[in-house]
């Protein structure tokens, strides 16, 4: 402890402090198991939690009060993570890289020789990303949205649009941090395996303006679900005035007009809210994506959003209306559910189930097989 | 453990975790002290490690197997701290708001009633972040930056331009993350103490292209101080292609062009960089800013970048020269030496001195009062 003390004392006087430790942690070894290795000698457990399947990993102690584990051989993806020491779940105290899931910042890693080639950083041209406002007269306040610029972008040529919609939970922020969107883009685009698009990101949460944070409430409002699932999450208001993020676009960036250049997609809430507004706007998108969305069976609101489904549905015309879910997923009967309903009404779509659940391992790779179905 | 667990388990499976805790942390008093609380019932000692003055704060246990403690009364500002638990140093469990400082995540907060107003997002207008990517002929590689455009930009208007250097350590994200530059600027330019400006904050280490994670090196690069003092930091290159960071700038933002549309500043080795950039582009900049330079009194070098430093100097006419340290910075003494060479050689100056050492509190602060100082 004197040394941690000395190292903090250091550091609370002088911003130089932060050498490597002697303890590398995660390693991903060549046949795709991952070793974690925590130093903490005077711990009686420690246990990795992971979002890998069957993620719950006992750490054994070893030489000089290093503990460590092992996984199984993992599938290539972007793993999130942390650590309990005791009782206390935290970061691992060796991974510099840590991304926030809602209230919750993880240690992550990455496995190679799948899907997760797609969500690093290659040296191919890379895309713009921009956080910026737009004034929306439905709310009567500014809205923070995320902007993806593909690498060819010149404020010249005009790129088609993919309004990407978060869940419940997330924000403006998250198909960027959690999502890899800057990443899975720039790939895709550099092997020509989707055309170059912009990519626009928006706050869904209808009752705030901005991730948590970046309001004026600053850190007075504290990221948890209950929190975040808006109190008007179905009031309308987001998918009636979606317009306006489409003007704003539309005049702020070069952006290509009319339907065949405009997608619409997104995840659980987000899926919902991309239903709603597809349907409502029937003259305005030609692609639809629910990844894992959060339907709602019985839904009950005062909303012409959500009145006339069915008729709203049949008169949906679009090149691609592609619904994907995990076999796992809390929501896969109502997915199922709307299947038989579009089965029903005659309305075409694509179906694609995937293992595992309502996880971002799942709506990252929707991403990577959706995008490259757009504006072909 | 079992709650734990459980909890653990139902992430891994779906990702609908994230609930509130019971624990509030840290509490910001109405007195300006700060009360941290951590749920360990079975730790046997915990340390709150902050960035404030003694800022080493040991919590006491109370019912539940809660551990709190209150700081004294805090100055305005934005505070990182970390807690350790039995000897494990990690993030305050209960606030989900963190701080990437080189390669630690720290928990932060805001203390009101002064510089820390400005630090934090108020109902003004809302300037616009970019991160994107300029190709360096010197290097022979896409170099990722930052650019902050002002709430008025709108593409035709054209603004003056601050480049504003980081630290060793640092990257093209530290004067967004730990700088606060976009709250910064816009509380400044709401409030009319700064004239709209658009701030580009380039990477500065001139052996990577871009921040810790967002290379193709991945996660493989670990942001630790000692692989971050670039090898090649006094080798000129930075500085002799300064003007491609310049040229990008101008050609691709809305950007006034000209000495007085023009400022340079930085932090550390940013104001190292400040220094040599303006004096070998003696027709680029008015305005000079070195916050807690890290300079090299006696340089060794083959660039001449370096060379006929006196004679640079005084050939140097700018419309201000601000120099900025802290009492306790351990480049005081080296920056004081730097002042009794310019009195000697005539080379008129601003100096500032403040309280503490090299640290973060500083640099912003810097920038509150810099800022304000350019481009009238």
């Amino acid at each position: 402890m004197a040394g941690i003390m000395a190292a903090a004392g250091l550091h609370a006087q002088q911003n130089v402090g932060f050498r490597a430790g002697n303890v590398t942690s995660p390693v991903i070894n060549a046949d795709n198991t991952v070793t974690f290795n925590v130093h903490a000698p005077k711990a009686h457990k420690v246990v990795v939690l992971g979002d890998w399947v069957n993620g719950i990993l006992p750490l054994k102690e070893g030489e000089g009060g290093i503990w460590s584990g092992t996984t199984s051989v993992l599938p290539s993806e972007l793993y999130t993570y942390r650590v309990n020491i005791d009782g206390i779940t935290g970061l691992d105290p060796a991974n510099p890289f840590t991304k926030r899931d809602v209230g919750t910042t993880f240690s992550y890693f990455y496995v190679n020789g799948g899907y997760a080639d797609y969500y690093q950083v290659h040296d191919v041209p890379h895309g713009t990303v921009t956080q910026t406002w737009y004034h929306s007269d439905a709310t009567g306040s500014d809205r923070r949205l995320s902007v993806y610029l593909p690498p060819s972008y010149d404020g010249k040529k005009k790129f088609p649009v993919l309004y990407l919609l978060h869940g419940s939970g997330g924000d403006e922020t998250a198909w960027i941090e959690l999502g890899n969107v800057p990443r899975i883009m720039d790939n895709l685009i550099a092997k020509g395996e989707a055309v170059p698009m912009i990519v626009v990101m928006p706050n869904g949460n209808i009752g705030a303006t901005a991730a948590p944070g970046e309001t004026s409430d600053n850190l007075a409002f504290r990221p948890v679900m209950s929190n975040l699932i808006p109190s008007n999450y179905k009031n309308g208001t987001y998918e009636a005035s979606f317009q306006e993020i489409i003007s704003f676009t539309e005049k702020n960036f070069a952006a290509a007009r009319g339907k065949k250049n405009r997608a619409v997609a997104g995840l659980s809430m987000g899926g919902f809210h991309s239903l709603y507004i597809a349907i409502n706007h029937p003259a305005s998108f030609d692609y639809v994506g629910l990844f894992s969305a959060g339907l709602v069976p019985q839904l009950t609101s005062d909303s012409p959003m959500y009145s006339n489904v069915d008729e709203k549905l049949k008169a949906m015309h679009v090149k691609l209306f592609w619904i994907a879910i995990g076999k796992d997923d809390f929501l896969y009967d109502i997915n199922q559910e709307f299947r038989v309903k579009l089965d029903k009404l005659g309305v075409p779509y694509e179906y694609h189930e995937s293992a595992r659940g309502h996880l971002w391992c799942n709506w990252r790779q929707y991403l990577l097989l959706f995008a490259p179905r757009l504006f072909k």
